[in-house]
């Protein structure tokens, strides 16, 4: 079944931007999974408690020693920050401290990058996160989706998302290596964001892309902790202090850091996690093929597939209590988050069993 | 005594942009008080615990419920944050949620306002907290610094902090309405940073200063949860959505959304604090006085005094473990914060005896 994913992947058309939902009363621009009261006003009936697979986080946390009263009441110190900068860079494999911004979440780093760049020719290779595309164009820059990494000369500044949300493709790293080498003779800059490659054994070797290049982080979407707000920019020390600077001290919670202190070191449940997350996403991979889906791509933290009727398949999930994330311009595909406990394996086996 | 306040206060000279302490790896532009690792640095054989009055945080946190693991693992819900709007409204007398922009504090309002305006000419009303200038120069701004809010003509962009830091000085609202309404013929725009408002009582009257003007609120320093990171820019609805967009979605935490649900709608507990605070204050003054400072002026949440000598003083108390906010540019000048007990009230009261 595998063999036709390539070509449907090529065969998704998903815009920038999609259009928005019909909630007029959305404040956001972008589409976006993750919120149940969405979800409960479409399907008033569902069971609750709903089980939410429209987003891509972990679904088994990090279990965090309780806060320190500390956290919550004083400013975040120069020197846990930077005792944060060092954990991330090691977990990260970038260097020092000195090659780290940190951010209460990588969006508002996505948000933050255009707004230190002149006017500029913007590639964005999509379909993607459409929050790149979208933050690009409001800071006023020339924004093209473009279908791979550009071979040269024309942009300024290439986004990839790697590996990529929600097809789970994965580009070169050689090839990341060159884009970037060609963006620095232009004083251009390549934007790699590795939200979900925590997962994604070897996807980052080599890690260090120059001094055009920026990698993106998510720490909560892996550790299961995408409340506490806590992202990474990974760079050469003079763009880490660029982005450092733009969001001002004390950008990070008290709460954040000290999961992020207590985390990040933590080899172990990494490993841990990226097995038995992998194991559920192969164990989602069966259960789609089961429901006549085909699975398109992905991460070890969620699947995304197309299937012959998407929108009825995506009603029957909702009345059944189960949000899943589907794509306004592409309706055959719909993409699942892993499901967090048995019963929810098991509410959403019986949906997508065959008929 | 109180008498030579006013004229100390004109004759303080503090630059917009303070130089750099001697700590060259200091990642920040502009010093801040609150990192109590500096101190220690600078007094190794201080007693521990460290006192820190260096910061204007409520010593007496609001006493939160546990959070939810949803908080902490869940990315913070539509619905969730308009509820936060809407309370925020409600405590801070700005219309409804349309009005409000939640941020991770309000520091990183201060870092954005700047990027959202086309270059201009920007009054800052000081000496004041440093960041506003600092914000508005990196963001390329002409940023000057002016005794008083400007009377009209010249500026697009007046910053003025309502009381003001270091020295409290209120301004009269019916003036800053004034402003406001000279800049909205001009397509200006009046920030009124209300940091350390939330204690005074009836500064905030009128509160709608119209269309060409933004008023910002710290949660954490009132509520003493600091830690948490939340902030708030109150504006005409454009505007709001305006800050809201440029943070992106997901801007405040789990953890700080639950809080402000919370504290906020909590009238007892604030008109309870801003009283225990104000006496707080009273007290602090008077063992200030006892020490030959000169008061010059402050909010419930700290104190500022001029001293003979204050660099000696500064080295009485780091020995003292007893970390104050000092000036580099008015070394007569420290800031203290609330002490938090009864232990650090006696520790000061001892240091600040007349010899």
């Amino acid at each position: 079944m595998s063999g036709g994913c390539v070509r449907l992947v090529q065969g998704i058309e998903v815009s920038a931007i999609p259009a928005n939902e019909t909630d007029e009363n959305d404040p956001l621009p972008v589409f976006h999974g993750g919120d149940l009261d969405a979800a409960r006003k479409d399907f008033p009936d569902a069971p609750e408690p709903w089980i939410d697979l429209s987003t891509g986080i972990n679904p088994v946390p990090y279990l965090l020693p309780p806060f320190e009263a500390s956290a919550l009441q004083r400013l975040p110190s120069a020197g846990d920050l930077l005792a944060l900068k060092r954990v991330a860079a090691e977990a990260y494999g970038a260097g020092g401290a000195e090659n780290v911004a940190a951010a209460p979440g990588s969006q508002i780093l996505i948000e933050t990058l255009p707004r230190l760049r002149a006017r500029a020719r913007v590639a964005v290779v999509g379909p993607t996160y459409a929050e790149h595309a979208a933050a690009w164009g409001r800071a006023g820059h020339a924004v093209e989706t473009v279908r791979d990494l550009p071979a040269g000369g024309h942009f300024e500044i290439v986004v990839v998302v790697n590996p990529n949300n929600p097809d789970g493709r994965v580009h070169d790293a050689a090839r990341l290596a060159d884009v970037a080498r060609d963006l620095a003779t232009r004083g251009g800059l390549l934007i790699v964001d590795e939200a979900f490659a925590d997962f994604e054994p070897g996807l980052c070797e080599p890690c260090d892309l120059g001094p055009a290049a920026v990698r993106l982080r998510s720490f909560g979407k892996s550790y299961g902790l995408a409340g506490l707000r806590l992202g990474f920019a990974l760079a050469a020390p003079a763009l880490a202090r660029q982005v450092e600077t733009a969001l001002g001290p004390w950008a990070v919670s008290g709460p954040a850091l000290a999961a992020g202190l207590a985390a990040l070191p933590d080899r172990a449940w990494r490993r841990e996690a990226a097995l038995a997350r992998a194991h559920d996403a192969a164990r989602l991979d069966r259960m789609i093929r089961r429901g006549s889906g085909l699975v398109v791509g992905g991460t070890a933290l969620f699947r995304t597939a197309t299937f012959d009727d998407g929108p009825a398949l995506f009603r029957r999930l909702g009345e059944a209590g189960i949000y899943v994330r589907r794509f306004p311009d592409t309706p055959a595909q719909l993409r699942f988050g892993l499901p967090p406990d048995k019963a929810a394996w098991c509410r959403l086996s019986r949906v997508l069993k065959p008929a």
